[in-house]
């Protein structure tokens, strides 16, 4: 196993550790990795394997042309959604997959989730997209990487580092960031102002979106140029 | 205690384990059993014990006629419905019995769950099919034994490992698998789908069904022929 | 601090312990009791403390006319309830009072929870009665003495132990039992099937109750004559 | 650093940890602090770090002009609406700002929480009022001063310790009390009357208010001139 790689099969490591943690998937449900994109090469969890049995030494080294680099086990299932990911967002380090109930419920109501308030506002200045539901042919073509694709296009002409999550249509989430751990806690965010999102529907059918200045604004003081959210 | 059920008897306490673990049931409900199909004996919670009480040698021996084969306590109050469940499908070697709350409620309501992602394709290509609720002449002769026979009969001419769950009317899921550990790993993807359903209705009241392309694309890749899940 | 008590003191504080344990109460609240009908006298948890403060020589001793008769600190403010429930349901050695979730929500709705299962069976035959909303004289001549008498106008001519458990209307719910920890576990159970019967309704607003024959043989299967649940 | 701020920075600190030991936040959500009111001086979480992370030391101290006393780390990005909390609120000695997720759900729904049963009196007599959005004019001034002085109108010719909570439109839920810990556990108590709210209207949506004579007495017996709850 080469050295090179070892912090980058960690860093994978702690960001699968994670979603369970975080609540966002039960069983073996789930997945993140980690690029190197010197190397062209990230670090993705192996399929089907339960997450307390997971160590770095497992995470799988898998190229951007979705071959196996290092590693004993298959990779998951989900790779090449990831390998698509990373060679159409530029900016990405870290992606996260997962099952998590409430933005999985949206995602099989198939709607985007509106900006209902500063929680949501905090991670992204937009509604959380939902892709249009997988053709026959894509499936047909080559799923995973159709997917990855179908993301890929609904983010075009669009800086996905402002939106780093997406609804994949009747199937469940998607969250990347600079790095595997950010992409995962990106992934609990969603999921919490997916939950806040039906409870506030709940409370009012009719809740109408958070006016555009707070919205602007809490993006803004968490990531835009002034940002004063963080130590640093 | 004969030495030759001793690894019968620990895989169904470690299933049993995972019951509350996985966030199945409270107190003393749910249950799970583990198959010896060359024996003919499985073992079986014994009733009303408390979870954090059991120990491999409180699993209670019963031979498919409903005979205790070894053991010191009373087994499960659904035992009998193990029993026509184990020489009904001749597949299976684990069986979980659970009060989980979302798949309850689906019970409750006497409603198949609709297939709305591919968190459910990934466990059936169908709905989870809901029995005919129990009549009172049924529960006069044999009340757990006819619950069997009236989740083996929704089974007629399906293979029971395609849809390894089913909701009994007014009562709740029982689950299968090849082992007893597989069967209560089921329950708990079970729950999360019910789950998951109800709050997909939640957001969209007209919520369809995951497209047939789709649906049978997920269930294909973690359990069909060219499966490409998991590490087998 | 007599001796004589001291069981009953443990038995109270191993209660009252279960309460946040099995998620009935946050913060303070809640409480439970155990009786030695003997001696007349029941140990009740100490207004205002926290949980894992709580130790048996905290417990308050208080004699049926409601006379502490050991203990440093002030008994529970609900004491007056138990006392009246204790004199009017022979039958009982233990309450518990909790703010679980659900049942409040069905207190709060003040309606009384339909039996649309066998979980609710497995607990009572009937559907959990719902008090009338106290009235501005009860509350002026002695709060907790009249809702202890609230509740017990409600069971007239019924047994207290065929159905454990009582929802006070605008308040929250009372369970009990023949011990304190049977009626914690009551007040556990009471908290799932209020759970369940929301969801099941959130599915079905018109989901029916369960039929007689399944009620009546749940129920006879764990409390009736011929009860074949549990090991006695 | 300096020994007389010791106690303040531990407060604080313990307070902190509650936060997500309650339930009310995840990652790095909310903050609370303590104020030392002799010296005009408060303790704060400071932005962005991890819960288990912090250490008393981490906690800044800032001024009630907001200048930053001691630490090494930047204040919460939240520091302004403390201070103009504690400014305008001369009883009060600790605030809590949380994600909570029912709270915020009430919040993003722009609603008041209606005082439905005896859990929600047991914490105020009133509703819990909701501001109204914040103006971009407003926003453009200064964001978190301006959030402050909202809340502070709110509570014009009220006591801010009838009512130590408040829903900001959009946005969540800040509590207050004599202290840090009981602004925290307010926090705590908001969510839960916020969550069986959401639930009692789901189970009737023409829910009633909790009679005005049940408000006043639960409200009076826990913090009225003749209380009689706790220890105290």
């Amino acid at each position: 196993m080469s050295a090179r790689f070892d912090s980058l099969r960690e860093e994978a490591w702690l960001a699968n550790r994670e979603i369970p943690r975080l609540g966002l998937a039960i069983l073996t449900w789930g997945n993140a990795s980690a690029l190197d994109r010197d190397a062209g090469v990230f670090a993705i969890k192996p399929s089907g394997l339960e997450y307390d049995e997971l160590k770095p030494e497992n995470m799988v080294l898998v190229d951007l042309e979705g071959r196996v680099v290092e590693g004993a086990l298959r990779p998951s299932s989900d790779t090449k959604t990831h390998l698509v990911l990373y060679r159409a967002f530029s900016g990405i380090r870290g992606i996260c997959h997962s099952h998590s109930t409430h933005a999985v419920a949206w995602a099989q109501a198939r709607r985007p989730i509106p900006c209902l308030g500063t929680t949501h506002a905090d991670q992204t200045a937009e509604s959380v997209p939902c892709t249009p539901m997988i053709s026959a042919a894509d499936i047909e073509r080559d799923y995973e990487l159709a997917t990855g694709e179908l993301i890929a296009r609904s983010f075009e002409g669009r800086d996905p580092l402002r939106t780093p999550m997406v609804l994949v249509a009747g199937h469940g989430p998607f969250t990347w960031g600079r790095g595997a751990l950010e992409a995962v806690r990106c992934a609990a965010a969603l999921e919490e102002l997916a939950r806040m999102a039906i409870l506030t529907l709940a409370i009012d059918p009719e809740a109408g979106p958070l006016p555009e200045h707070v919205v602007r604004k809490h993006w803004e003081r968490k990531h835009g140029k002034g940002a004063y959210y963080g130590q640093k």
